[in-house]
């Protein structure tokens, strides 16, 4: 079943949900801090999910969702709405507005929409398979990146690799011009716009990643796991993003020390 | 000579005159990239730095200025205002609206008024000596934080620690509830604002931390360097920022392990 106008719509519609569900709770956590089964943040991430699979459920009641939250409901569409409330928890919990929403659609398991909304900033990413990607309905496009020592690199963070990712990944922040850490889902934004080159994480959730792909590939970009193999729902997690493709094999290559 | 009413007037007029010149420049930086000699944030550095030092000598001549981008210049009043035009360069140049200008009236070496101006999220803190902290205004407030385990660490990247720095860094972390990297000054105004517990951070100048002492500690922290000492124009540019000022000696105490 392919993607209509009317998914797109629906994609916008669960990007205004979850925003108005997460904004009243911005900077808002101080005197809930200290619930520790209840935390603000659990709260937004709730209550931005729960409006989210509501409208997916009145709407495409055949389409499963796979949410942060509340796990998996199943359809029988072949289509899965692949939504992550708050990417970038900690960033949020800190007062930082450079947290996302985001949603994805992906049939048969690859993923062929994706929003990135920031609904502090009100800065919306949304790409579509085949289609240009679009920040804020302006058409967002990668920059070139004529080799790795040009090259602007961010990670969320290094805890999240392993010893061998850990290494490796060492090995692309020795080749490139600058690192930047934090950023989450934001990066990726920042790499479709063009200000960022490339974005390497890994033990990244399908929830964390397959909105990523249709918006960088859409901006001119490519993605793919840390083989060089395009991203699906039963990818490994690992996640390289590139502004420039042309630069693809060059990074997989300053990764692959992690085999040696 | 005490600080004044005019002195908080003029701070306010430098962080207007630097963020008119960074915000034309910000995600401006598609074209000049490759301009290796004249990049674009040095563009911004320097323009946002030289608004504000022609301010300064035309107001304050007896002031001495110590600028990131234009050096020192020799005073006679005993004052210095210490510019840092753009804290947080990857962050401006990976179009992430959380970098910040710094803005600091030093008095005998000590920091008396402290600005972090995010010019395109339009948000001020300010703190003088003995007043209560102002974001845009409205009084901001650090949050208590009960015990180490509860704490929100934040550091710009583990790469500025030595050896010995990050193993203190680690030890911390391990105690701690969770640590989120990147934020450069904007860290500290989440802490003045109640939203993040612990900022910790090495190879500070004089122009990265001497706004940012007013900031936390009239907002009700604590600043001081990693041996507990207040921070002075001499110090070694250990920093640790405490929301919470009773939890300081938790802090030093986990940080003190690089001793041994």
């Amino acid at each position: 079943m392919a993607l209509d106008r009317t998914d797109i719509e629906l994609a916008h519609r669960l990007a205004d949900a979850a925003g108005a569900a997460i904004r009243p709770l911005f900077r808002a956590d101080h005197g809930l801090e200290t619930k520790a089964d209840d935390s603000p943040v659990t709260a937004a991430d709730r209550a931005a999910e729960a409006a989210m699979r509501s409208l997916i459920v009145a709407e495409r009641p055949m389409d499963a969702i796979l949410g942060e939250e509340e796990g998996e409901r199943e359809g029988s569409s072949g289509r899965s709405w692949i939504l992550d409330p708050i990417d970038g928890t900690r960033a949020f919990i800190s007062g930082r507005p450079i947290f996302g929403t985001l949603i994805a659609l992906v049939d048969q398991g690859w993923p062929v929409l994706g929003v990135i909304d920031q609904p502090i900033l009100k800065e919306r990413w949304i790409g579509v398979t085949g289609r240009p990607t679009l920040l804020n309905g302006e058409r967002a496009t990668t920059r070139p990146c004529r080799e790795l020592s040009q090259a602007l690199l961010a990670t969320t963070s290094p805890a999240m690799f392993d010893d061998a990712q850990l290494h490796a990944f060492e090995h692309l922040d020795a080749a490139v011009r600058s690192t930047v850490l934090g950023g989450d889902c934001y990066n990726y934004g920042c790499l479709a716009s063009g200000h960022l080159d490339i974005v390497v994480e890994a033990q990244l959730k399908l929830y964390d990643f397959a909105a990523l792909v249709p918006i960088v590939e859409g901006a001119g970009g490519r993605m793919c796991d840390w083989s060089g193999d395009p991203l699906h729902a039963d990818s490994n997690g690992e996640v390289v993003a590139a502004g420039d493709a042309a630069r693809i094999d060059d990074i997989l290559d300053a990764l692959a020390c992690r085999g040696h």
